[in-house]
């Protein structure tokens, strides 16, 4: 199940590394499609689309684990537990869940390793930083068994007083779900 | 002493991510780095500049903690000290250091957190893909009161068996250092 982890970087597999280093490089990253895409719109899809492929090959294997031992005809419980399991493990993100009618979940959270120490300047007003937060959970989601929509509803960057990821199921994706039976 | 750091974003200093997430974000700047520079060798010198840029905002306050308690006037000790401690702290690199004469360091490692699952085409030979963590290192040297010049000059990505990272004492920045009476 592990072919993609080489042996020699099992270790590493469970290493981990200060957030620092993704927030700058995230924000080189930046810096370099803002120097390419001049068009906002044009921008923020951009980087949603690029956490949306990240995302994908992030969960990977470990979604198996995730998944054992959950009732796959528990469509709520199951996107609570992945949504919360997801953003903690691979973004470091501990936020509070609810949910909102059938198909509408949210995450609320303080804590958005991706903007730490950043500013952005007033000629980027209408840039959302952190949208590829959401195309990452958006990817992770996706490979996870559900497709859906996400987007940040509320952004401490842009003056809340929290942040509100807004998750919308569009589909569930049923065969992706494996058999909690060995 | 931590002016940097907003007290929101206390806790999220001390959390760490998946390496995982910075590899696949390194991945994708560098992708966007091949479609603006198209020649190898500036593009690993860009690379390397990142990684210095990068270096220099990592380490900042925390600087003074590695240093205190250490002999200013103990070169060989301080830098061995610094390439083991920084390396892993914020690199997530765990390495064998050794002195090859007066200034020169070095740092063999086998698991580069930067080049996990990796493949390089075969369009982008020349590329030092690992060169930002020279640079970072550079970076966070410098800011430590070493200016250094440093190199991968075994490097498993080119089918080395380990990687092995040269540091060449420039200059000592003896001004930079703290007295360790507070």
């Amino acid at each position: 199940m592990s072919k993609r982890i080489k042996s020699d970087n099992s270790l590493l597999e469970r290493k981990q590394i200060k957030v620092e280093l993704l927030t700058f490089m995230y924000g080189t990253l930046l810096v370099r499609l803002t120097k390419d895409i001049k068009d906002i719109n044009e921008l923020n899809t951009k980087i949603e689309l690029i956490g949306y492929d990240i995302g994908k090959r992030l969960v990977d294997d470990l979604i198996d684990d995730f998944q054992r031992g959950l009732d796959p005809s528990d469509q709520n419980k199951l996107m609570e537990k992945l949504i919360l399991q997801l953003s903690q493990y691979y973004l470091g993100i501990i936020g509070n869940y609810s949910q909102v009618g059938e198909n509408e979940f949210h995450l609320k959270f303080t804590q958005n390793p991706i903007s730490l120490y950043v500013e952005l300047p007033e000629s980027l007003e209408g840039l959302c930083y952190s949208n590829i937060i959401c195309g990452i959970m958006r990817g992770m989601l996706e490979i996870s068994g559900f497709e859906v929509k996400c987007e940040l509803v509320k952004d401490k960057m842009k003056g809340d007083d929290i942040n509100d990821m807004k998750i919308v199921l569009v589909k569930y994706i049923e065969e992706r779900f494996i058999d909690d039976e060995e």
